[in-house]
């Protein structure tokens, strides 16, 4: 195998609602077949409205947006909710933040990011003619592990998880770890080159196996169920 | 910012107990000054003797090993253990398992993967006089999220968690997300070039942040204490 590139994608600019993303990419780069281009959240939700005004003079504003959008609060200790979403994420304050927006404004989770991907794959497949594949990032706390990372929300044109049931490792032994979430670790790879405080809003991941570039979803492959879930 | 390489380290073949990891990279591979190298934990575990015999006709003989390794049980369903190690990773498993190991054969987690990695670094400086960043990586589960990702369990000269605090977004508000496991993202990272089923046990990462290139340890930085856990 060969290697995979990871280059940041600079020069977007300021995003606002109505602006189309996969224009401001193809503006701002030149893509190549079978790239996957990961997105932050933040952009999307710009582009696609989904901000709301706060009080930036009151404490508790951000506090009564996040309480309306959670379906369920998790666990709540002092300040920190940890929340499910309609979406069915499990977050710290149901996704919505502050940083990289204007004072006295919160931008919310797109409404459905597996389709603000699509949208977007939609839109660079007819202004550049390539196939690739659409990330919409996120950034999330874990269990049991300090520090946060980023981690896919949308996907198209890519596997969220891929299957290596029957896949013998190197020894010629069936694999016992099967499921790897390639769609988080490519989101991962990508916040290496964009970073919380520069401002890069999107990334291209390059090289990566052409079997993973196919029709994939974060809610149908990643979302894991309540009913088989350990921890809520 | 430039790009960063993520680049599969090929032809270390199979690793014996008493190998000097840093011996089968430096003639693996042409390394260069700030590189980060990760490495999979099956192959320091197999160098440092850390693998045990079962009997492969026993099903019930990698489960003994598991529940000795555990210091605690944190959820069970059926045959799934979700365990608490005496390193305090909360994984499945104790960490333990079969594959890429020869029939008969299980691997333990190394004693302290922070070691593991110090001592790699170590050879790898001694051999060909650069600094790299070396991380010891292994693949767990993640709560609400299907499909397994790649981890950091050890590392050495390389930064575990880095701290924005005090940094401003790209709007020169004060960031609220100010810890980034940028281990765990290398590490993951690396995976995209490693497969489970390749046979890759070492990647470089090529081009990170010079300011990443500190000391770390997976056991101070990222380890969440009990204490302030939500989640056990």
């Amino acid at each position: 195998m060969n290697g995979i590139s990871l280059i940041p994608v600079t020069g977007i600019g300021e995003v606002q609602d109505g602006d189309i993303i996969a224009e401001l990419i193809a503006a701002a780069t030149t893509l190549e077949e079978g790239d996957v281009v990961v997105v932050t959240q933040k952009i999307v939700s710009k582009a696609e409205g989904r901000v709301e005004a706060i009080d930036p003079d009151d404490p508790l504003a951000h506090k009564a947006i996040v309480e309306r959008e959670a379906v369920r609060v998790v666990r709540r200790r002092g300040d920190l909710l940890i929340t499910e979403t309609a979406h069915g994420f499990i977050c710290a304050n149901a996704g919505i933040d502050l940083s990289n927006m204007a004072s006295g404004w919160a931008a919310l989770l797109p409404v459905d990011a597996d389709r603000s991907a699509r949208r977007i794959r939609d839109g660079l497949k007819a202004r550049t003619g390539l196939s690739v594949g659409v990330i919409v990032s996120d950034t999330f706390g874990r269990t049991w592990r300090k520090g946060v990372t980023d981690v896919a929300i949308g996907c198209a044109g890519v596997a969220a998880v891929i299957d290596l049931r029957g896949t013998e490792d190197a020894l010629g032994r069936e694999l016992q770890v099967t499921e790897v979430c390639v769609a988080d670790e490519l989101t991962a790879a990508a916040e290496l080159v964009m970073g919380k405080a520069s401002g890069v809003p999107v990334a291209i991941v390059r090289g990566v196996d052409p079997s993973w570039l196919r029709e994939g979803s974060v809610a149908d492959e990643i979302i894991r169920p309540p009913s088989e879930d350990l921890f809520r």
